[in-house]
């Protein structure tokens, strides 16, 4: 009988997730049945979206349950097949993350070609992330050539995608905010006109600084001052793509911002929530672009890394605490 | 030398206005240049987008001066003319509100048919309010037949409308608050579904029964507590018009709400400000739709009228305190 270690959720977090939250568990896994595959794990995602799902509420995704295994984006090899639609060997992108082994339904997985990716590039820039990245600032925030972008959470997986998305589209100016200088310094190097550090100060006042002519398409990954900063710097007619607000997952108090939502009236702005995947129909358009912009070097793709099944509960602490530049991946 | 009474603005207010903000100056009218007409005011509008204009800040329209006279929207008799366009006993409409009589050029003031409609309903149903509570609902909110729609302030000029012309529309059920029990018991009596109001306790809870399968559309002339109860209760892919905040005219500090604005993200909500003056386009089918509504009685039309140029200041004070029912007016 094939064993495999899963990650369960051992209690609900109450702010910042703790070690004490997470249980590794080995399980006897099942025996095959018809149109079954059976995957060795090569990396797996954590994401700041499953934070929410740790909370016991309602929302666009089921919340996980307590006593059992956490799931996510996963990239892995067949080892074994009841499925006429996957051989041995092929490599497959799917949902059952926080494992090192999983039984999959076949129609549940896609195949993915690693000569066009490596396993964790279906994880990121080719994958959810990278589509979320281009459908947020293009379909959602209506991006033109000409635009001032702002991107807060600029070096983490999405950030990072969409100010380089934003500068090959012809934005006139791309301006990042994150939370170390090493961040800061990496998101000059990856072609953003400015960029800064929100512990040095107001987020407000340093945004005014760095777009001295307003910004017109703002990407959020933060809420909280960030969304506030952006709606005082914002141009008329802006718009404003609700992406994440990775600054409130771990609050237990509801955060009392942005207090000058009503200039939204004058100014005439749009904000719109997403989700990525409401924005399928994109998929095709952005992997080709993706695809393209990635052989040519347009854009770079950052990833910290995270060996071992063990220790993905501290890879996704470390993420909602801002360790990681571009996407946490955890390597199995 | 004709006289004419002015209201002027003798100092800003802080927080709620008072009668010593304002003054009234007798002045000399100059003698008509060519081009020029002068007009009796038979009406003035006061309007919440005014106390915005007294505080020194820039916006959508540029601050009131101090020690000169307020200005706003007005119908009165051509008296006098130098302009081809016009003759004495025309009817127009234009900008220099605030004042008994007025000098003009000819090329801002529209000539008004009062067979088609009262002097103030040219302020109010067929004017700038009409327009406003229009295309909010249908260019802004997007709004469409079978939607649950919720409006705040809705006994007020523009809420009033905006849930007649909801129902007129095909909306399959319309909410709206208000501030007193007799403008509750007025909304009902206008065909509205379901009305509350907000002294009765908290606005989320209220709204929440009045729309047991939640809102589609929320037309927002209320901000604070009234747009976080909205966001609760949205649907997917809701779709918000922000048109007022009265609750944070007079506000000294900033309004600590939304506070749940990050809901906007899983539920993929639309936020979006907006000013009637950008959807010029739409006033021609507004203004047929709404001359057909109103001549089957379709929709009802309530006013407060305030008499006396002397009492403008009166009118806007209670205005902002919520002690009319429909547009508000002065009487000259």
């Amino acid at each position: 009988m094939l064993r495999a270690k899963e990650i369960h959720l051992a209690s609900r977090p109450h702010g910042e997730p703790t070690p004490e939250n997470f249980r590794t568990v080995e399980i006897d896994l099942p025996e095959l049945q018809d149109g079954q595959i059976l995957v060795r794990n090569i990396v797996m995602s954590v994401d700041p979206y499953m934070r929410g799902r740790m909370n016991d509420v309602k929302s666009y995704v089921p919340p996980f349950q307590v006593d059992a295994p956490l799931d996510g984006g996963a990239v892995g090899e067949v080892v074994e097949t009841r499925s006429d639609a996957f051989a041995v060997g092929d490599a497959v992108l799917h949902g059952k993350g926080w494992r090192d082994t999983a039984v999959l339904d076949g129609r549940s997985a896609m195949k993915v070609d690693l000569d066009k990716g490596s396993p964790s590039a279906y994880l990121g820039a080719l994958g959810l992330t990278g589509l979320t990245a281009y459908v947020g600032l293009t379909a959602v925030a209506q991006f033109k050539p000409g635009d001032v972008v702002f991107v807060s959470g600029a070096a983490g997986a999405v950030g990072s995608l969409v100010g380089q998305i934003a500068k090959a589209m012809g934005a006139s100016r791309v301006i990042g905010s994150a939370g170390s200088k090493a961040k800061v310094a990496r998101l000059l190097e990856l072609g953003f006109d400015a960029a800064f550090d929100y512990h040095d100060g107001s987020v407000t006042k340093q945004l005014a600084e760095a777009a001295p002519d307003g910004i017109d398409v703002y990407f959020d990954n933060v809420g909280g001052d960030h969304l506030e900063a952006a709606i005082a710097s914002m141009n008329k007619n802006g718009r404003i793509a609700l992406c994440g607000a990775i600054s409130q997952y771990n609050s237990t108090e509801a955060t009392p911002a942005p207090r000058n939502l009503a200039l939204a009236i004058g100014k005439e702005l749009m904000l719109k929530g997403f989700i990525a995947g409401s924005y399928q129909h994109l998929a095709g358009e952005f992997s080709e672009k993706m695809a393209t912009w990635l052989a040519d070097n347009v854009i770079e793709w950052d990833e910290t890394v995270v060996e071992g099944i063990d220790n993905a509960p501290q890879a996704f602490i470390g993420l909602l605490r801002g360790e990681n530049t571009g996407k946490m991946i955890v390597s199995i």
